[in-house]
Order: structure tokens, then C-alpha cells, then sequence
């Protein structure tokens, strides 16, 4: 298979439940190495929101909460509790859309979806259905705090996507996608690029953060708790110092449907 | 690597240049064979839209089109030729959002996407100024034909996803999503199924099919043309004889994004 252009993803299984305060770039270079793996220059990690928000402490007890009346409002709208609700209000720039059972915002971050992102399942081993856990502060930070471990542990350079499942507008399911990203360009420019005749590719900007924390998403498989990191050996990206998520965020005045 | 969860993707390089009337599952199973590559029973093959459109004669030349008025008009407002408007609005239910330079329509199969899906470049070595390509009629058929051929010509049983890259709302970036499958079904529905806890998961409806159509085009790379087909090998899915990517369109009365 000399000529034939592959791509490997790998995903260690050994990593333990991840709990507040632990050094996550330590666990899974200790997880990779238990199992006979290292990374190589150039290999991309995909690791699950959930486990770098729980190194994180992002952990709150619903008990903690106390919602206000535009909470109590609106989670009477949209059969939530209303706890939760004000956490997810607390969480975001504002309401995009809502309806019973949907409560659809735009996080601080920027990222338009579902709950500001805070999970209520597999948080942790007890009392689950009393915590929140909430997107890590800065995923990009976050990312390259990873990126940094783990390069340091292995002697390499690699590139880091922090990813969470999205619902989308028009399409049924939820799609692994980037909400932090180190080292690595998030969305590919090809506009102007020539294509294969020569003639200009009028607008093909690519979302490859997007595309890399979807295939990891394949193999962390139905929850990113058991198998939540995954290593992307073989593609050919773009390395770039000061890469973030933001530019996957479309602007407010370039998006039709807000 | 015994313990390792792993996927691999892999994409023949020595496909011709696919032409209206080929026998595409033919061309896909001589350049596997000539790389000595091929196909085991839970592959999934990844294959880009637009060699299907070719090898089923979706062209259409410009010089062609009758424009009616409504397309002159629309024409103005989104500064695109007349003549693909009406290509456009042929193959719509109907226009989703307009303005300068953006018409997103409902496909007729649903999809909600830019432009219907309908390509200027890359078509053809000659005159691509002035050719248009079609999606497929019945993406759905295109996959079981594919499958079907795949199939028989190396005695496995093989999913099939038809992928093309669709912009977003909220993101910026297009990502590879399916709009046809054959074999596998499009969406997995977790809910209702216990984490890790023994905790009912809320809502986790996963588009596994766009997901693994996102794989396939990190492999495609920028040129889809290039490296039209990957084989996605070790992904466990689950097999559907009736499969279709209808099931990744979210039906109007829940979408709140129209």
C-alpha cells in the first residue's frame, strides 16, 4: 500500500475515569505508553469536552443553584429544570431558540447549540443526576495545555482538537465537532486555489477541525467516557502557532440563520 | 495494538477520470485490484458525490438553460448566472435564504444545502465554464448500485456512503456529510440507552453516516475529483438492508432553523 494515501486513528482504553484536578496530558501519555503506543510528529488528538472539563473542575451541583425568575420562566417553557437552566443561561451570550424540550443558545464561546454544551449523563460515578458539567472555560487553552504535555511527554509536535457532539439545523443527529484546537488551522482556505484544470475553486473553505473531531467521534462510538481520546495518524495538515476554534464560529452578521 | 480500538482509511489513487456512462462500481473494483488493495466484509466505502453525478450523466450545459423570469430575477439579487438559477430552482422544493452571492434551497431530497448541490468546477477537462453537475436523482439507489457491484466483484458485504461537503449554519467551513447510504443505517439511536452508569442517556442520536462521510473527506482532501473513493475498514456499524439518508433530514415541523 506504498502509494496509497491512508489515514490510521487509534484510540488507547486504558485511560482511568478522569477526575477533577487530574493532569490529563500525564494520564494519557501514561494510558498510550501502558499500551505500547507513542505519538509520532504530526499525529492529531482528538480528545472528548467531557474529560478535559472534568480535569477542569467544571463541575457544578444542581443543589448549588439557585435559578431567578427568567430561569423559572423559561424552564417552564422548555421542561427543563429550571436549576439547569440557569446554568445554561449563565453559560451564554443568549437565547437563539426554544420550545419545549430545545433550548437552543449561543455560548460565551460563540458556538451556537443545544444547553450551552452542559451534560447531566456519565459526569460521574454518583449522584449524577445532581451535577452539571460545563464546557472547560477556554477550550483552545485547554488544547494547547494538551498539546504541550503531550508533545513534551513524546519528544514530538502534535495537533490537538477538543471535541463535543453537536445537533445541527435540517439534519437529525448530533456530529462530532471542534470547540478548542492547538497547533492546527482549524478551517482550510482553498478559495483561490486552482483545481485540478486549473480553473479557480470559487469557495471551498474546509471546516478540518470539524471533519477530524468527527472521525474521532466514529471511534470514541456511543460515550467518549469509555475510549474519549483518539489518536489521527497520517494527515497531512496545516500547522499554525496561534490556532483557535473561534474561526469555526460564524459571525453574527454573515449568519442567515440566527 | 491487539487492545486498541482502531479504524483505518485507505484511497485507491489510480481511478481514471470517471465519464457519463462508466460502470463506476468497475472502475472502483480495477483500482482497488491494480493496488492490490481489496475489500473485506464491514468496509465502508466513502465515495464523493460528484463521480457518481458523473458516471450517471447528471451534466447539464449551460448553453442549454432557458432562464424564466423568476430566475432573472432571483439571478440579480444573489449575482450568480441566470441560467444556474434556474438550474438551482429546478432542483429545489424551494428557496430557504437568499442575498448577495448565497442561495440556500431545500434539494428536492431534502436536503437544505447551497446552490442544490449543483458544481461548476472541476466538471470537465473542457469547457467546465460552462457545465454544470447535478446530484444524482436517487443518491439512496446510486449507493446500493455501488453497493451491490462492490459487493459481488469481492464477495463481501460493504456499506456505501455517497458524501458531498455542505456549508452550515452557525459555522463557518464545509464539512463531507452523506446524502446517500446503502447497507448501513444513516443515524444510531442511543436513546434510551444506559451509560456508563447504568444512567438513560436523554438524546443521543448520532449521525454516523455524516460522520463517516466527514472521515472520508479528510482523506479526499481538497480535491474530491483526486481521491473520490476511501475505504473506511474496522468502523462497527450497523447493518440496515433498507438504508436510506432520508432519515438525516430533519423533517420541517422540528426543524426551527427554516
Amino acid at each position: 500500500m506504498s502509494s496509497v494515501r491512508s489515514l490510521n486513528l487509534f484510540a488507547p482504553n486504558s485511560l482511568p475515569m478522569v477526575q477533577p484536578g487530574d493532569d490529563l496530558s500525564g494520564l494519557v501519555a501514561d494510558a498510550l505508553r501502558r499500551e505500547d503506543l507513542s505519538l509520532q510528529d504530526g499525529d492529531v488528538l482528538v480528545v472528548a469536552q467531557k474529560i478535559v472539563s472534568k480535569s477542569e473542575g467544571r463541575l457544578v451541583r444542581l443543589a448549588d443553584v439557585r435559578p431567578t425568575d427568567r430561569a423559572l420562566d423559561l424552564a417552564g417553557k422548555v421542561n427543563k429544570d429550571p436549576r439547569l437552566v440557569q446554568l445554561i443561561l449563565d453559560e451564554s451570550n443568549e437565547v437563539v431558540r426554544f420550545r419545549k424540550d430545545v433550548l437552543i443558545v449561543e455560548h460565551r464561546l460563540g458556538f451556537v447549540m443545544a444547553n450551552a454544551g452542559i451534560d447531566m449523563s456519565n459526569v460521574l460515578q454518583e449522584d449524577s443526576d445532581d451535577t452539571a458539567l460545563l464546557l472547560p472555560l477556554d477550550p483552545d487553552r485547554s488544547a494547547r495545555n494538551l498539546r504541550r504535555g503531550l508533545g513534551e511527554a513524546f519528544g514530538v509536535d502534535v495537533g490537538v482538537v477538543i471535541n463535543d457532539s453537536h445537533g445541527r439545523a435540517w439534519r437529525n443527529g448530533t456530529v462530532g465537532v471542534a470547540i478548542g484546537v492547538a497547533g492546527i488551522a482549524s478551517l482550510w482556505d482553498l478559495r483561490g486555489a486552482p483545481d485540478m484544470f486549473g480553473r479557480h475553486l470559487q469557495s471551498t473553505e474546509v471546516g478540518t477541525a470539524d471533519e477530524l473531531a468527527a472521525a474521532g467521534s466514529l471511534l470514541m462510538g456511543q460515550s467518549s467516557e469509555a475510549t474519549p481520546v483518539v489518536v489521527i495518524r497520517g494527515f497531512s495538515w496545516r500547522p499554525q502557532e496561534d490556532a483557535t476554534a473561534h474561526g469555526l464560529v460564524r459571525a453574527r452578521q454573515y449568519d442567515l440563520f440566527r
